[in-house]
């Protein structure tokens, strides 16, 4: 029941792709990430999650187009849409998100970033 | 599943503690809200409730103390535990709330202020 700073749960990490856990909100938790490059086509069966940006711009590919995502603006990517987030130009982007507690990060995809755990900062 | 753009919502209503949703999340919703001055001693018995503050500073007063929660920081208050939001010197505090879709933003008190449906924008 402290108030969080975001930023500063930013310098608690550096590894990419690599999502840790700032909060629980009933069974949802907020999770922080820095992306990278590209990740993983994937899709959530049962779970939406939200993707806040916080420095950077996330690029939110879908199969039929990419979605920009700014510094200040979130989106919702909706259970069973496949998504795969990156960036351009080797940017490091960080996102806060959204979603269930037992929301796996590469989804319905087993791939050898998949972490069944996020480590709690 | 388009970009949100939280500066850009809130230029969309100008009312204090009237709560406006921007997303869904599973059964979670985002509302944006303006705050001035000091609200209503509640609490929610099922539902913990996220504050992020997007601009000014936030005083989330608990029977116990008062916690600071600066832009770009949130709070989770949990369920069960009274809290009274409010802000100093006149300022207009823009916050980012998320929570389950059922929760009434007075909590178990009925109040003046009490609305039971926020606006979609």
């Amino acid at each position: 029941m402290k108030p969080i700073n975001i930023q500063e749960k930013f310098t608690k990490f550096s590894k990419n792709w690599h999502p840790h856990q700032v909060a629980t909100v009933d069974d949802m938790q907020v999770i922080l990430a820095k992306l990278k490059g590209e990740f993983v086509w994937h899709s959530h069966d049962e779970e939406d999650e939200l993707f806040q940006v916080i420095k950077g711009t996330l690029h939110m590919q879908f199969r039929d187009r990419t979605e920009i995502v700014n510094a200040g603006e979130f989106i919702v990517v909706p259970k069973g849409v496949e998504h795969n987030p990156c960036t351009l130009n080797d940017e490091e982007v960080h996102v806060l998100l959204f979603e269930k507690l037992n929301t796996a990060h590469t989804g319905n995809v087993q791939h050898e970033r998949t972490q069944t755990e996020y480590p709690k900062i």
